[in-house]
């Protein structure tokens, strides 16, 4: 079957061999599949990263020297069961997964293993036990955008986000927007988008963003006093005294480069709750005298639970996430790797779909 | 009346005015005074916090020019009332107080002030509504022991730690000690303590630690898995097929020296909470991508509640923490200059007393 394999720190289109359904396993075709900013950094630092996972005490499972095809945000339709399966979804339904499959042993990483290809091909193999029918007719690509869009209910479950919190999303990638939207999928606001593109900003305020900064004319932490925020112990407690508790600043960091997390420790009110989304690969410097002062709380998070990511297909479905604003972009398998390069402008792409059956 | 002043950087012994209290404020004689770790920095670098504590937005009240009495662990007795003040205690009540003088404009810090004297005095001014009566005739040293152990009480307090966590502070200094005394005041365990220093460790078994570790010889990580603590996903996605959620890990970090923060990233398995204590006042580093892929939950915590102080003192009085093992002297007023140069060494001393009673 065609792919776009990784060989040599590059992307090429190639004939690979077809996957084979184990026990347990179904045979997909792949309709859509998002192209994921760590796919962007892993076709030059799958080495560093796999090094950087390593720390974390895991083994390995990947060998960066082998083959291996991307793509891990992915809807696909039933072609054929494995031996022993339990046929609950028959041939021709389609569905979405979590991009693992589960082993005896363990789990592969679909979308960054040797032998389990990712979305970037024309067929997969996923694990019938993760299968999630796609609901209410939506479009594959749409269905595809679950898995990004889980990374945001995942990061809001995780925070203190609510009634009384005002919340500030820094960066507006498609973590960002992300982001954004599972706030505003619970009816949480207000929320502050920061993104020095305006394409990005744009995409920010379709996605439900009640204000929109371009950090470059404005910082966004000139807001917090205006919405109810006290920046500094005297104010919460002067507050306090009014009867009047304030609100509490969170901020969503989605940007992922040097410096972004010192800026806020810098910049955000006292006991302001930072959760990192952005994934940022190099050593990083903090302040923690400032830290305490202001009585951080840092959360730094990784993907979603089942639930959250059914949960997402779910908000999706019934229309309380539109994921479409997002996609910028939709390219054939001999488009994966120009795209890669256009997804390095902001004003270009925000969210590119592979769609493997398209002649780009 | 007789004080420790801090004056061009050097603690002096000297006649200061006497204070007087205003509305709402009580004349006390200082009982008894911890000496705490945040004096040996202050002593040389209070421009420097000030220039830090500045940058959280508070306008800072304290002139470092200007003299200043340090002392804010204190126990003391009611001499007088100043015009207008309830009496709800009496003069030669015993008492404690959160080292804080209400004002209407706002708040000063005792201990930190270029107006009200710290407990490094003969006499301070407090704030009547925030006295507590000393209970169960606990003595004036351990009374003022109430706030250093607050610390611990407000740390514990901010952190997940509960039946299904297993327990490490690192540093066992009076902030590390108290933390262990706030969990085991819980009932909580197991507590693993680890300090460089025979003394501090030995401090830190009397009170409670379960499992103590030099970690010059055996690092304190090598015994998560022991204790039920899965190190990775991975690990602990096979306890939970075999229906064991496992442990989670909670780290205390009250060291405050570059570096440490890392080193426990570096070490601690998925899904740690570190609660940061200790008040590092260089930039560190930290490695976000190594954080994110543990999913670190960081706290940086300060101080305490009203509540947590007053629970502090009721636990003393309760017998449900013993402060007295941490105590390893006592010194009068001429005694206090010296007492800040053995407090460097942790084999010498671990929490220092001033009873301006005393003569040394």
């Amino acid at each position: 079957m065609r792919a776009v394999v990784r060989r040599n720190k590059k992307l090429v289109l190639d004939e690979i061999a077809e996957p084979t359904p184990g026990a347990g396993e179904v045979l997909v075709k792949t309709l859509a599949c998002g192209i994921c900013g760590s796919d962007l950094h892993a076709v030059h630092s799958f080495e560093n990263m796999l090094e950087l996972g390593a720390r974390t005490g895991e083994k390995p499972k990947t060998d960066p020297a082998r083959d291996m095809v991307f793509g891990h945000e992915f809807s696909a339709e039933i072609l054929d069961h494995g031996p022993g399966s339990a046929k609950a979804l028959k041939a021709g339904t389609r569905v979405v997964s979590m991009p693992i499959a589960m082993k005896a042993d363990g789990y592969e990483a679909i979308g960054y293993s040797n032998t389990y290809p990712g979305g970037y091909s024309e067929r997969m193999v996923l694990s019938e036990a993760l299968l999630l029918p796609v609901p209410n007719g939506l479009s594959d690509v749409q269905a595809a955008m679950t898995e990004p869009f889980a990374v945001g209910e995942h990061a809001v479950a995780m925070s203190a986000a609510g009634a009384d919190t005002v919340n500030l999303v820094i960066g507006c990638g498609p973590v960002g927007l992300a982001v954004i939207a599972a706030l505003k999928s619970r009816g949480l606001g207000p929320v502050i988008a920061s993104d020095f593109s305006p394409a990005r900003r744009a995409v920010a305020e379709k996605m439900g963003a009640d204000i929109i900064v371009d950090p470059a004319r404005e910082s966004p932490h000139t807001r917090w006093s205006d919405l109810g925020v006290p920046r500094t112990s005297s104010e919460r407690m002067a507050a306090m005294m009014t009867g009047q508790s304030g609100k509490r600043a969170i901020v969503f960091e989605c940007v992922g480069v040097p410096g972004v997390i010192n800026n806020i420790v810098e910049s955000v009110p006292v006991g302001t709750q930072v959760i990192v989304v952005g994934v940022c690969m190099e050593t990083d410097k903090i302040e923690p005298f400032l830290c305490i002062s202001k009585q951080i709380d840092f959360r730094f998070v990784l993907g979603y639970s089942a639930e959250e990511f059914a949960a997402t297909l779910g908000n999706i479905a019934e229309g309380t996430i539109d994921v479409l604003p997002a996609v910028t972009d939709e390219v054939g398998l001999d488009g994966v790797a120009a795209a890669f390069a256009a997804l390095a402008d902001p004003e270009q792409q925000c969210k590119v779909v592979v769609r493997p059956d398209k002649v780009s």
